[in-house]
Parts: C-alpha cells; sequence; structure tokens
C-alpha cells in the first residue's frame, strides 16, 4: 500500500472506553503523517504497531484539547526514545506556546528540532509540498479557528517497460524524459515515442480530513473529488439542534457534503459518547451517500 | 472497604501497550483523591469504573508530563459531564498556569470550580484535612522539585454496643463522650464506664506515594510506619549508574526505604520500559523486604 489511512481516535470531547479522541495515521509514499493528536495518541500509535519515530510530520486541526492533548506526551517519548531527526507541525500559533511551555516546566530539552509552521486564522492553501504530495488547508466552521486539510498525490510518472528499454539503443539518461512522457531521439537522430517503452502512470489518490466543523459551503471546493473524505459526524438528525449550537455536524450533513463534493467514499467520526453505536448515522449517511462508513479504531483504509 | 488504592497507570515516562503514565484512585472513608495524573489517565478511570465526578481532589507530585499530562483532559470531561462540585488540585504554583492557558485557548468555562492549592517546592507538612484523614506532603528528591504524600487516617472513634446501651437508662447526647471513650454520668448520679458501652476502635491505616525519587533519607521520617507504601523502582541494581544520572530509584533502594520506615508492606512502580517484566525487581527487593510487591495497572490494595 502506497497510500493509507489509520483511524487511531474517532471518538469525541469525551473519550469513552472504547473510543479515543480524534488522531490519524496517514502514510503516503514512505511520507508518515499524523493528523491531530487528542490524550494517548501515543498509546494508540504503539498498540497499532506504527513507529512513531518514523512520523515526518504532525498537524493539529484546532486546540480543543480532544484534538491535542497528546501532543507534548508524544513529543517527549520521541526524545526518550532517541529521536534526532526535526519534526515539523502545522497548527494555530498559540499550540508552540503551550508545548514549549510545557518542556521549559518539565526541564526537558529534546534532543531533536520542533519546527512548528503557524497556520494562521484565515490562511487557506498549500501548507507542505514535496515531490509526491501536496498538503493544503482550508477554513471550517467551528466555535473556534479550525482548519481541515486535504493530501493530494501529484501526477506520478509513467513506469519504465525495461525488457523494451534495453533492446531500444537509448541511454539510461533518456529515461527520465521517458518517464515524464517526452519522445527522445537516439544517437542515429532516431525519434522513439516515450508510449513504446512506458506504461502510463499509476493512479494518483487523494484524501480529505475534516474535523470538526458545522455544515460549510468551503469546504466543497477545496476537498472536490478527493477518494476518501473524512468528515466528522458528531450528531444524529435528532440532536440537529446540538449540532447547530455546538457547530458540529450530523451525518447528514456530513453526506451533503460528500455528495456535493463528488468524492468516493466518506468515512464519518467524532460520535457524540451519548450514541451507544453509529447505527443511526449510517442509516441518515448512507440515504444521502450510498458510499458512506463509520471510522473505527485500528482500520486500515486503503486509497 | 473503607479505605483502597486502585492503581490505574504504574509506568514510568515512556507509555507502552501494557504500562500506562502514573496515576493512582485512593479511597479513604467516602473521600475520593487522584494521585497523580499522566495521560489517558481520564480513559482509565473509565476502564477501571471510577466514577470520576465524586472526586474531591487531585494531588500532583511533580511536573514532569508522565504525572499531570491527563490532568486538563480530565478537567475537561468533568464540564462535559456535567460536573458542578469544586474540585481541589494539589501541586506546584505553575500548574494552574498551564491549565488555565489550555482551557483558555480552547475557549472553555468550566461550569465549576477549579481550587488550586499550591505547594511551594520547599514546603512540608499538612495539606489536608478533615474529620477523619489527614494528608501531608514533603520533598523528594529527583530533577525538579517533587513531591511525596501520605494520607493518614485520624484516630476513629469506638463503636456502640447499641443492645447494651439500650438497657444503660443513658441518654442519646451522651453517646458521643463514649464514644470518645469518656465515662458518663445518669440522672440517678452513677457513674458509667465508656467500656461497657463501647468496644474499642477500628484500627486506622496510613498509605504514603513516593514518586518520582531518588534514595532520599528524609523520606523516612515522613511516612513511618505507615500499611501500605507505594515506592517507584524506575531500575534494577545492573542500571544503578543511570539511576543515578535521572534521580530515580532501584529496587534496592525503594525496598530500603520500606525497611527503614518500617512499613507494612511495599508495592513499587514507574518501570522503566527496557523491562518486560517485574522478576529481577521484586528478587532485588525481597532480598531486602520481604513483603515487597509490584504495583500492577487495575489491582486494588485495601488498607
Amino acid at each position: 500500500m502506497s497510500f493509507y489511512v489509520q483511524f487511531l481516535g474517532t471518538g469525541s470531547a469525551l473519550p469513552t472506553a472504547r473510543q479515543h479522541p480524534t488522531s490519524q495515521y496517514i502514510f503516503c509514499q514512505n511520507r508518515h503523517f499524523l493528523m491531530d493528536c487528542g490524550e494517548a495518541t501515543q498509546i494508540q500509535l504503539r498498540i497499532r504497531k506504527v513507529k512513531i519515530q518514523k512520523l515526518d510530520a504532525i498537524f493539529i486541526s484546532h486546540l480543543h484539547g480532544d484534538h491535542y492533548f497528546g501532543l507534548v506526551g508524544l513529543l517527549s517519548s520521541m526524545h526518550l526514545l532517541g529521536r534526532k531527526k526535526p519534526i515539523a507541525i502545522y497548527g494555530p500559533e498559540l499550540l508552540q506556546k503551550i508545548v514549549r511551555l510545557q518542556l521549559e516546566i518539565a526541564g526537558a530539552r529534546l534532543a531533536y528540532d520542533l519546527i512548528f509552521q503557524h497556520i494562521a486564522d484565515d490562511f487557506e492553501g498549500v501548507v507542505y509540498e514535496d515531490n509526491v504530495i501536496k498538503v493544503s488547508t482550508f477554513k471550517l466552521k467551528h466555535k473556534i479557528p479550525t482548519h481541515g486539510f486535504v493530501f493530494r498525490e501529484k501526477e506520478k510518472e509513467r513506469s519504465l517497460l525495461v525488457e523494451k528499454f534495453k533492446t531500444s539503443g537509448l541511454s539510461i539518461q533518456q529515461i527520465p524524459d521517458l518517464k515524464r512522457g517526452k519522445d527522445v531521439v537516439d544517437e542515429k537522430g532516431e525519434r522513439h515515442s516515450f508510449k513504446k517503452y512506458t506504461r502510463k502512470p499509476k493512479p494518483r489518490f487523494s484524501y480529505a480530513f475534516c474535523s470538526d466543523t458545522a455544515y460549510s459551503k468551503n469546504t466543497i471546493k477545496w476537498i472536490k473529488g478527493v477518494d476518501v473524505l473524512y468528515h466528522e459526524a458528531t450528531f444524529t438528525k435528532k440532536d440537529k439542534e446540538r449540532s447547530v449550537q455546538t457547530k458540529h455536524s450530523t451525518a447528514t450533513e456530513a453526506a451533503t457534503v460528500a455528495k456535493e463534493a463528488e468524492v468516493g467514499r466518506l468515512y464519518f467520526g467524532h460520535l457524540s459518547a451519548r450514541y451507544d453505536n453509529a447505527n443511526q448515522h449510517l442509516l441518515e449517511a448512507r440515504a444521502i451517500f450510498p458510499e458512506s462508513f463509520e471510522a473505527v479504531e485500528g482500520d486500515v483504509v486503503k486509497l
């Protein structure tokens, strides 16, 4: 699997014995990301056997405790486990203040660098980009400034047909051009079509994360056409009033976002502790968007 | 059981899939105390079915994260669960700053009062006292200011022998005196010995908590004769050097404290994640103090 998401915590503000606060591990072509870091995330990472020292970046959606109270503990453990590699942390500016204060009071000096990348309350756009993936952030609608994130793989290179290439008389310096879809010319001046020596690239995938938020039209354009959408669905219809008060979504609203954004599949989570199971959420979501599923802790979603 | 301790987290700084950071629930004659509050304590409390809304006071030994990172999450959950009753928090002054900063940033206004009782770095003495119990604190020897705590039940009243009292001709207003061990005089002027109408009081018990600390002579006088001592034993003899560097104890040192303080039983915990089990700790401790046991998560120790 070159791109997958593993749900570590799918509960809401009030953790229960069966549901932990929000956290997800996102693996994409050897990049290791953590999305939110609620209390006990480090324990969930261990239980799920995710190698925490490999994490490259952590994204924090907002500063409600159930989305970041596990961060400083995780950072401390990385230090105790001998981490030297820096880690990037994307989130609101005040996050840095809290983390540094807690480390300072504990007399802890980390043996690796924390690189804080502040996401301003009103910012929307690319926050991370490398050769293979681009991560953008956008505003959600919650009680405090909150951001969603979308992970989009970049166009992949065409794959080389090795056996055919070997008999072509072309030099290995010409492989990058072929892979990028450019025709090349050999020593004799003969033109070779890239199509002869490469096959079309593997498909590229995309994933979006939206928690916590009321229904927001703005989200649609940012997550348009993603393969998998995680969207919170804290409530069902009968608690619609409570969802308005707390600026959360119902399962119906999550499914409406999925439908309007024409995503592939919807996984919903962040269910209020008042529900014993997700049956009603599932009914309501599937009535609008059939490819709706409950985000279950430990489950891996392959893109 | 009128006095017991339940271990919620017995691990050290680095939590593992099987061991959580430090936390203990202490129940004494309907008082509900929490001792330290490492990450995920609220989840452990739920798993162990401790009623978190009943907690009267929380004691924090020091500001290393594995002893308090679960506090603000627990306080938030108490609010979400509808708590109105104030809670007292005993710990270093900076604890208040951290907790209030995190609540403020989250825009959270608790519907109950947090009553912070600062324990100055050099303070030793009584921090809590009511009709039935007295809690004292004393300095431990660690890398940052750290306190131990000792819970001592007060002298209990004698129990009334109801049937004998009924035939005595004494008035019920005289019961308190009898229970306190005072003889009384009836209407005819006849003297009655309290021994005739009461039996001797139930024994009173005591519990001491010492984590994290190097061996400290000072501890002995504060915990003298307690029925049960919890003392950290992060290391075994072969890692003695590491214990000196980190100002932690070996199992031998924990047992030495237990022996010198003439306690009833020793429970040791806070074992470094480097050990797969407590076998070696147990051997080393019992060689010095036979009544040594491993503190196991979930276990209840009756006093």
